[in-house]
């Protein structure tokens, strides 16, 4: 009896969204499109686009702190979600070295800065374009929410595909993720700079600040974790009981998400840097066994409550002019982030796989478009048009990557063989970066 | 970004609940208690009683219905800790043999008849001893309450402290789990029946049909379940991606669990019986192994949320007297309940193991509790005095069961060994009924 009936309900939340991302995560796969595709198309199927069986949470102000704000209970579902999203990002990072990464750092570097400036600069022009042609609102505030909007990476999606395929020890993998963690840190200033804009006071001071945190939280929590973490769940394996480095491991890694999102960054960034930093530990096998079942049943949640926030009927209510712009501004924001790969310096680094994993936008989009929605006032038609934006470019990416994988094909062959070395030692056939 | 900055105090909650109760349980091993003494602690430490950090959620009205309903975020750690008991009880399901647990099915069924009628009898005795006292409320209705709440049983610290310990593949384990079942449906009709009383119209009908269908759902889903269930986590591993047959099993878990509340059981013995049904599974391997770190991490937040309720300033509240009341209430509910370990009719099965095993009311006692409090309205006082009952029976169990196993001792050398054997597939040395 414990829960009461109205747990009933959150269980049959679970159960349904469980069972339909794995179900067509398996028919994508007998398709040869990468799994996540099929979970996405499941919460699109069961969110208000098709059957309408369950509600988007919302993701801008989610869960409500804990003294004595309400939320609803379909945020239950965002809690599942975004300990998805953390446990998949948390074991990427255990699975990535630092070295390597590092090695690759000035690649991580201007594929990011590259990928932001064009990005933004895209946006602008074609929000000033869409403006003189007439059929988009004439603001400079509202210009750059669009080109901020366009700088937006979700690491989600790539870093998901990246893993089903085995493809996460490699050089294109480790500059995609370096860049991934910089352009969150970039859409921190700039998602600051424009709510000051919205506010219409913007201070250095507050600015620096914040910016100041984000960078000192990586720099602090990479240099200082690297020495303290690893001891963490090593003193946690040699006092507790079986499980012990698992627990600590996963504590790190909430305790880095927490850290990280109370500096302004994302969950996420901080969960792979937790993996970073335990993944050099004397546990790690333990870990990266133990967080393969937890990323198994919570990472699909992720993906479909993202699909849960696309409305194909909202959409639709923007009109045929309002469809026709988000599609030209989704062929905008996709050069934009292809233009990123241009940053690659390093040999042996794929462009274009590199180019092709900055572009969905995910959920980082649909929290920009959240704020402009609220803080912004822009108008459903034009919120319909930049939501197709966020849709476009994180469905295009699965497949898109796929594509430019296999064309990358045999030149990575001895890092696959690397991967699958590391296979042998587990107890079952399966790649060890792979996330199921 | 994903997730707002509100997201940070979640995950701060369950950061501390979990470092404190993983960090308790090992303190508590070291001095040779089951690491459950420590977790139930940790909830007490930072709960009302002492550090006052984190509120208790509310277990009775739980998490609000999906169609509009409210919930504090606290509630977040209700999700967590529902997750975990349902793992615990369904990783002690998969454990168990279905086959051995109808062989001491009569045990099961006697002690679980002979723990409700003599907790129920002394419990009303008790009350009325008290009432004559002067220092009780004098109400028939009052009295079958009190008589109610004595018949509760918690399976999950008995299911807990038995699996730390590698004894779930025991004889005395099986008549505790197979008690603690038919328990939860007897529990069933006697809250039914005090809630008809409590609002005045007792319905025969509304009451067959509930024990209708909880038997119904009992037999159905596990007679069914045994054809179907295996079958689905097969399919899923033949034809998913690694880590299939993992969600399914899990889903199936949730599923169970949903229907289980659904039908008014606890959610606890739908998890336990989808475990059973799946015992016989082709890749029972990889269901246990990936159900052993879902379960690591989140059983733990169950007892800690459990320790949260414990609020000794409101006990002492209600004085010297209720106290003393509390503690002899507590007595007789210990007695009445070791009277069922009498029910034991076969051979090789440890009266006192069982005995001790049915003590603890747990989160049921708290739900029987609540209501009291809120349906029949009886006084605070009177509340502290049951809610001492329900912590003392709670936390004397596992020193108490750790004891009462150590005295059965070698005669059981046998089943451990046959638990050594099984532990030794898997790649590490670790009992493989240990929850951690």
């Amino acid at each position: 009896m414990a829960g009461g009936g109205a747990m009933g309900a959150v269980l049959l939340d679970l159960l349904v969204v469980l069972a339909a991302a794995r179900l067509l995560g398996v028919v994508a796969e007998k398709i040869g499109q990468p799994a996540v595709v099929g979970e996405l198309l499941a919460g699109v199927a069961l969110g208000p686009s098709l059957l309408g069986w369950i509600a988007p949470p919302d993701l801008g102000s989610a869960l409500a702190s804990g003294d004595g704000g309400l939320i609803l209970s379909s945020q239950a579902l965002l809690l599942v979600a975004e300990l998805g999203v953390i446990l998949l990002l948390f074991e990427v990072g255990l699975t990535s070295d630092l070295r390597e990464m590092t090695r690759v750092g000035r690649s991580a570097v201007f594929v990011a800065i590259l990928g932001v400036v064009v990005s933004f600069a895209a946006g602008v022009g074609a929000s000033v374009l869409l403006a003189r042609l007439g059929v988009w609102p004439d603001a400079a505030i509202f210009h750059v929410f669009i080109g901020a909007t366009f700088t937006a990476t979700s690491v989600g999606i790539t870093a998901r595909v990246l893993a089903d395929l085995g493809r996460l020890s490699t050089p294109d993998a480790r500059v995609i993720l370096g860049a991934a963690v910089l352009d969150d840190v970039v859409g921190l200033i700039i998602l600051a700079v424009v709510s000051a804009l919205a506010a219409g006071a913007l201070s250095p001071e507050g600015l620096a600040l914040k910016i100041g945190l984000a960078v000192g939280f990586l720099v602090l929590l990479v240099g200082a974790g690297l020495a303290l973490a690893p001891r963490i769940v090593g003193w946690a394996q040699r006092h507790g009981a079986a499980g012990s480095a698992l627990a600590a491991g996963f504590a790190v890694a909430i305790g880095y998400a927490f850290l990280a999102v109370e500096t302004g960054l994302a969950a996420v960034v901080g969960a792979f840097a937790a993996g970073l930093v335990l993944a050099g530990s004397t546990p790690i096998r333990e870990l990266r066994e133990g967080v393969r079942p937890l990323a198994t049943i919570f990472t699909p949640f992720f993906f479909a409550v993202m699909g849960l926030h696309v409305d194909l009927g909202a959409l639709a209510a923007g009109g045929p002019l309002m469809i026709a712009v988000g599609l030209f501004l989704s062929v905008i924001a996709i050069l934009g982030k292809l233009a990123a790969g241009l940053g690659v310096v390093e040999k042996g680094v794929s462009k274009l796989v590199v180019a092709v994993g900055m572009v969905p936008r995910g959920e980082v989009g649909l929290i920009f478009a959240g704020l402009g929605l609220t803080a912004l006032g822009i108008g459903a038609a034009e919120y319909s048009a930049i939501i197709l934006v966020v849709i476009v470019t994180t469905f295009v990416t699965p497949p898109a990557l796929k594509v430019a994988l296999a064309r990358r094909g045999s030149t990575l062959r001895l890092d696959r063989d690397q991967d699958l070395e590391v296979e042998k030692v587990g107890d079952e056939a399966r790649p060890l970066d792979r996330v199921p």
